[in-house]
C-alpha cells in the first residue's frame, strides 16, 4: 500500500517508500542519519509478558536489517476494552525490557480503545548514511545467509487452533523475542562483503527474497534441504495447519518461481515469520566467514541457504532447489 | 498508561514517559536531539483527504509543542476491509502533503487490516537538547496564552450527530489541518520568554493546563471571556452535543478546579481538541510581544487566556474566572 505514493523529493530521504525495503531512512548531517520503522502486531501466544517481547523485538529488527542502531522507541498500542488493566501493563513492560536490551529506551507511547489487541513501537535508530544496508545491491556470485529457523507462523497458529500444546510451543515462542541485534552487528562489521539485506517477515522468506530479488535485479537460488526450521513444523504441516497470510505470499511471488515445491516446502517458505531472522546476500568469497562470526557472535543458526544468479530475459526469479 | 512505566535509566533521555510531555526527546549528540512521537485517530469527517491532513496535523504538533523540526514520519493505519483502496489512498496523500507542507517526508508506513479505521503518524523531529519546551517550568507571574479556538470536540461530534450540517461544520474542520509551524517557529525565537507549553489535544484545555500546572507546581487562572472560540460551538451545546471523553476529562481536574462553570463553559474546557492549539506559559513581560509576534506570523487567534500563581497548600490548582 505505501509504494504507491509517490517517492517524496527531499534530497535529504536516502531510503522512502520505493523499494519496499524494512525502514527509511532520513540524513540529518553528513554522518548522521536517522532510520525509522513501525510496527504492531497481534497477539501471539497468551502471556502478555513474552507477547510484549516479541513484538517489541520484532518492530526492533526493522532497524537492525538496515544496519541502525536503536535509540528511542514510542509504544503503540490498541487494548480492547476486556484487557485486563494488568495484562496491558505486562505487555507494555515486556516491550520496554526488550527495547532496554537493545541499548535504547522507550521514550512514549500512544494507546487507544478498539476491538481488537495490537501492540508494537515505532523506533528511531542511528546509522551512517553510507553504511546502509539495503534490498538492493545483491551481486551474483554472492551466497545467501538465513540467520534464523522458519515457521513460526505454522507454531503460531498451531497453538491458536489447538494443534500444539502451549509447553511444545512456548520455547519456540520464547525464541522470537530474541534481538537481530548480535547479527546485525556482525554485518555491520563485515560491512564491505554485505551486498544486500532484509529480515524475513509478514511475507515470508520467499516474498522478502523477491523484494531482495527484483530490487536488485538478479535470480536468487535457495537449497531448501539447507533451510533451518523450527521444532515441530513437519508436524505443523501434517496436521493441516497454515496461515491466513501463506496463500496471498505465495500467490504474489509465484511469476517468479521457479522449480517444485512439495506440500511441507510449500508451506514453509511462504510462512509469514514473526521476528524473523535476517537475510543477507553476501560476497561469495567471504560467505563462509560471515557465517561463522555469525555463529560465534551467538547466531547459532546462521546458515548458508543459497546463492545469487544473474537474472534471465525473464527478469528476476527464484529458484527453489533440492526437493 | 505510559506514565506508569518507570523511567528508562538511560543517560539520553532527555524527556521520557514520566511527565506527561508531548514528545519524547532522546539525545543524539551535545547539540542534536530527536523528538519522537506517534499518534493515530479515528475519522473526524467524511472526507478521506481532508482527515489525512488532519490526523498528519494532529500527529506533528507533538513535535512543534516541544520546539522540534519534524524530518521524518511513517505513516501508521489500520483499515478495515469496506474501505475503497481509493479512500485509502487519499487518507495517505492527505497526509503525505501535510508532512510535506511542514518540511519533513513520510520514508515508511505500517498498515494492519482491522475492524476500525485509523491513521496517524509516528514523527521523528529534531531539536537542540538545551532548548526544548516543556510541561515543567511555568512561572508565578506568566502570563498564559493559547493559539487556537477550542470546540473542535463539539464540531466533530456535531456533525456525526448530524447537529450540523457538513457545509457549516467543513470550514471549521479544515482549520484542523493548519500546522503548528508558525507558533512554534515564532515561540522557538523567544525561546528564553517561555517557560512552559503544550499542545491542546484529547484531555481538553484544562487536562493540558492540569499536566502543566503540575508538571510546574503552580496555579493557572484562566479567563473563561478570553477563550477564543470556534464558531457553532453555541449551538452545539444547546443542541445538547457533547463527546465521549468530555466527563472522564471533567473527572480527572476536577480535584484541581476552582471557580464555577455554566454548562457552555463546562463544555468547552473540556471538550478533546484534535489538532488543537498551543497553550504557552510565558514571562509577564513579554506575552504581548510573544502574542502579537504569533498573530504577525498567522497565528491569527493567539490570545492571552490567564495567568499563572503561586500553588497554595493544596498545591497545584486550576482556576476559571469571568463565568
Amino acid at each position: 500500500m505505501m509504494a504507491g505514493l509517490r517517492r517524496p523529493s527531499d534530497p535529504a530521504v536516502v531510503v522512502g517508500t520505493e523499494t519496499s525495503d524494512d525502514a527509511g531512512v532520513y540524513r540529518l548531517s553528513e554522518d548522521t542519519a536517522i532510520v525509522c520503522t513501525a510496527d504492531f502486531i497481534t497477539p501471539v501466544l497468551d502471556d502478555p509478558y513474552l507477547f510484549g517481547k516479541i513484538a517489541a523485538a520484532n518492530s526492533l529488527s526493522d532497524v537492525y536489517a538496515m544496519g541502525g542502531v536503536p535509540r528511542a522507541a514510542i509504544a503503540l498500542a490498541m487494548f480492547p476494552k476486556e484487557l485486563a488493566p494488568e495484562a496491558a501493563a505486562q505487555i507494555l513492560a515486556g516491550g520496554q525490557d526488550q527495547v532496554a536490551e537493545a541499548g535504547a529506551a522507550v521514550i512514549g507511547g500512544h494507546t487507544v480503545r478498539g476491538q481488537e489487541l495490537y501492540y508494537g513501537l515505532s523506533v528511531t535508530g542511528v546509522v551512517h548514511p553510507d553504511r546502509i544496508f539495503r534490498n538492493v545491491g545483491a551481486r551474483v556470485g554472492d551466497r545467501l545467509i538465513l540467520t534464523r529457523p522458519l515457521g513460526s507462523g505454522l507454531i503460531i497458529n498451531g497453538l491458536r487452533k489447538g494443534a500444539i500444546d502451549e509447553a511444545r510451543a512456548r520455547p519456540v515462542l520464547a525464541r522470537l523475542a530474541e534481538l537481530n541485534r548480535a547479527a546485525s552487528e556482525v554485518m555491520v562489521q563485515l560491512f564491505e562483503h554485505v551486498h544486500a539485506a532484509t529480515d524475513v517477515t509478514g511475507f515470508g522468506l520467499l516474498g522478502h527474497a523477491r523484494n531482495l530479488a527484483v530490487g536488485s535485479r538478479v535470480g536468487l537460488a535457495i537449497d531448501l534441504g539447507s533451510l533451518p526450521l523450527y521444532p515441530h513444523v513437519r508436524e505443523m504441516v501434517e496436521k493441516g495447519v497454515t496461515t491466513g497470510s501463506t496463500r496471498p505470499n505465495r500467490e504474489s511471488v509465484a511469476p517468479l518461481l521457479r522449480g517444485a515445491l512439495s506440500k511441507f516446502w510449500d508451506e514453509l517458505v511462504h510462512d509469514p515469520q514473526t521476528s524473523g531472522g535476517m537475510f543477507i546476500s553476501a560476497s561469495g568469497a567471504r560467505a563462509d566467514e560471515l557465517c561463522r562470526r555469525l555463529v560465534d557472535a551467538g547466531v547459532a543458526d546462521a546458515t548458508i541457504v543459497g546463492e545469487v544468479k544473474a537474472s534471465t530475459s525473464d527478469g528476476p526469479f527464484l529458484e527453489v532447489r533440492g526437493e
